[in-house]
Formats: C-alpha cells, sequence, structure tokens
C-alpha cells in the first residue's frame, strides 16, 4: 500500500540538463512548499524560511557566482579527474522555472530550543529535513529539483538580502522536466558510484575494521 | 495521484510515547532504510552509515545519558517553562523496538567531494536528506519515528564504538506505534506553536521589517 510513496523516493533525481522552463502553476508550488514546512524540527522551532526567487537578474548574477566557483573547483582537480568534471552539469539555475532558498533562523524559537542545547547543528538539521520534503513533493508533482551547492554563503546573503544572522541552507532550482534519468549525473558521467546498502548497515557497534582502540 | 504521499508527509510525526515494541519484520526495516540509502548526497558520496541499536543494554546506557541530558536542560528553565518542560516526554528510548542511529562520514568519497569544496555542512546536509527519507518511510509502513537529540556527541561515538572521525547526527526510536497523533507533542503540551506557512515564504529578497542595511 505504500508503493506510491517509495516510488516517488527512488524516482527523485538532482536535475541539473532536464528541465524546460515551463510554468509552475502556484497551487502545485504551494503543495510542495507546505510539505517541506510539515517536517519536523527541533523544539518545534521551524526555523527554516523560503525564498522564492524568480527574479532573472538575480538567478543570473547567482549563476555567474556559481561558474566562478565552478572554476575554482576544477582548479583544484588533476588531468583526468579535470577531464571527467568538465563534461558535468552542475546547475540548472537559468533554465529551471524558478529557484527557491531555503535559510536557517538560529533566532526562531531561541532561547530555549528544545533538545538544541547540547548539539548547536540540530537546527541545520532540521531546515535539510524540509528539504527533502520539498524535494520529495516536487517529484510526486512530476517536477525536478537540483540542489546547486558551488556558491559561497555570504554571496547568497547579500543578493537575497538575507538578515546577517539568516543562513542560506540549499539553493533549489525547481521546475518541470523533460524526463528524470535513472541513473544519478554522476554515476553515468563515471564520477562516482553508489555503494551497496549492505556497506552502510552495522548492529549494535560500528563494528571491526576500523582503526580504533578497543582495549576496553 | 499524489495523494498517499502527501498523506505520509502530513501524518507523520515525532513520535515519544505511543511506542508498542511490537517487533519490526527484517523486511520492513530493509524497505526503510533503503528508502534513506536512496536519498541526495553532495556529489554522490553517500556519508551516511545507520548503526540498527537492538542490544537492551545499550539502549539503556543511552537512556540514562539521556535523562542527565534532560536534567541540564531542565536547570536552564524558569519557573513555568520548567513546569510545561517537566510533562513532555522526550524519548520513546526504551519502549520503541529499536534504534537507528545515522551517522555522518567527511572521508567518503573525499578529497575531491564535487559539491563540497565551497560549503563543508554539505556533507552533514546530506546525511539530514537521508534521515527524512527514513522517516517518512517509516511513516508509511505505519511505525514511528522519533529523534532524540538530548545526548552528548562524544558519549555516542563511544557507547558504538564509532571511529573517531564519524559524527553521530541522530538517535532514532523507531517501531510500531498505537497511533499517531495528529497534533505535535510539544503544541498539545503548550510548548511552542506552529507557525503559518505564509510567514515563511518570501519573494525574490527577504523583504522588509528586519534590521539590516538597506542602502544599495
Amino acid at each position: 500500500m505504500s508503493s506510491q510513496f517509495y516510488d516517488v523516493v527512488h524516482r527523485r533525481r538532482d536535475v541539473r540538463g532536464q528541465f524546460t522552463g515551463a510554468p509552475v502553476p502556484e497551487d502545485v508550488l504551494m503543495r510542495v512548499l507546505s510539505a517541506a514546512h510539515a517536517a519536523p524540527s527541533v523544539g518545534l522551532s521551524q526555523p527554516w524560511d523560503f525564498v522564492v526567487v524568480r527574479d532573472p537578474g538575480l538567478r543570473g548574477a547567482f549563476h555567474d557566482h556559481v561558474r566562478h566557483e565552478r572554476d575554482t573547483f576544477a582548479a583544484t582537480l588533476d588531468g583526468e579527474a579535470a577531464q571527467r568534471f568538465a563534461r558535468i552539469k552542475i546547475d540548472g539555475v537559468r533554465e529551471s522555472t524558478l529557484s527557491v532558498v531555503v535559510t536557517y533562523d538560529p533566532d526562531r524559537g531561541a532561547p530555549a530550543v528544545l533538545g538544541r542545547h547540547s548539539i548547536a547543528d540540530t537546527g541545520l538539521y532540521s531546515v535539510c529535513l524540509a528539504i527533502q520534503n520539498l524535494w520529495l513533493a516536487a517529484t510526486a508533482e512530476q517536477l525536478g529539483v537540483g540542489w546547486v551547492s558551488f556558491y559561497r554563503e555570504p554571496f547568497v546573503r547579500d543578493l537575497l538580502e538575507l538578515p546577517a544572522r539568516v543562513r542560506p541552507v540549499a539553493w533549489l532550482c525547481l521546475g518541470p522536466v523533460t524526463h528524470l534519468e535513472e541513473v544519478p549525473d554522476l554515476e553515468r558521467h563515471n564520477w562516482s558510484r553508489r555503494r551497496p546498502l549492505g556497506a552502510a548497515v552495522h548492529h549494535d557497534r560500528w563494528g571491526s575494521g576500523e582503526p580504533r582502540d578497543r582495549g576496553r
């Protein structure tokens, strides 16, 4: 009975090259943002905000910045990796219909955020849970999402006039797509491979084979 | 056509008090972990691991630690807040069927993790996306999940014998429940309230009303 749910989870891709630029109806966008807003959060602080960016000037300025950061990363790669990287499209900022920038406000619910006293990052974690809800909801709506992370946070803070305390967590490109690829781009381009689930599952303790002092 | 998906998103709760302790079939657990493992990740690094903790001794030791951290937080509250907090159950570690500890390994895919050069935290963000997939999948399977964050990371690292570089990101209680509440615990207990979506949505820029220099 949960097949439709799992279909969404496994169909979801990180989209770069398949955006069509077709319109996103307002009611669809609101359903997607409502899903994000329904995420769990530490102390019920809901520390996220969603900046819907449609303005071509803002998206163009961000895209120029991303290209610069792409060059910065490319310069760290050696010959063969550099060649593989050159073939990889890293963003769909211009081709997608719109962007949603998801931010973190540490003052939301402060000072006594229940559950955040011992781990400061739990507020950021909550924002990411909202992002995944957004991503899956967009997939359920037959839209594509691409998370662009080739940027410097202060640039985005200035561009979108975020308050100094507010941290941009994700720049998401969103919109209709021609299709979703079955295999992630980075695997198709031989940049990296997915590992089997079994390698990621441990029982009770991390297990053997790790260089750790076991003398206790 | 996406109603089943949205039903899962909006039914999901952060569970403390409704765990029954009934068994979780292995195939169900594997579907839930497969959903987590299908999350997007920066540079396709998949930097997460899942430690399935069933051992009562380990869970008991963790629970003792959580109680201590609960007292630490309670001591920071003034009279009225302390009284409200005293009524809130903060974990279901003992009552739930099992725990899943989700961790972050910064060495996965390193050194050249595509998309992580400019924002170091993107690896942690990926782990949180996996956590939300896990949470929703468990909800689709009629299971409850509760994220416990009243702990110190070094304690969990020692308890589960994690390598020094690996960071515990979430301790999740998981298992069958009597029901899922319609209203979050913290709202029912008058600790905090959810805010309307409209307050979280901005267009193109953060907008007015914020104390920020607009002189440009």
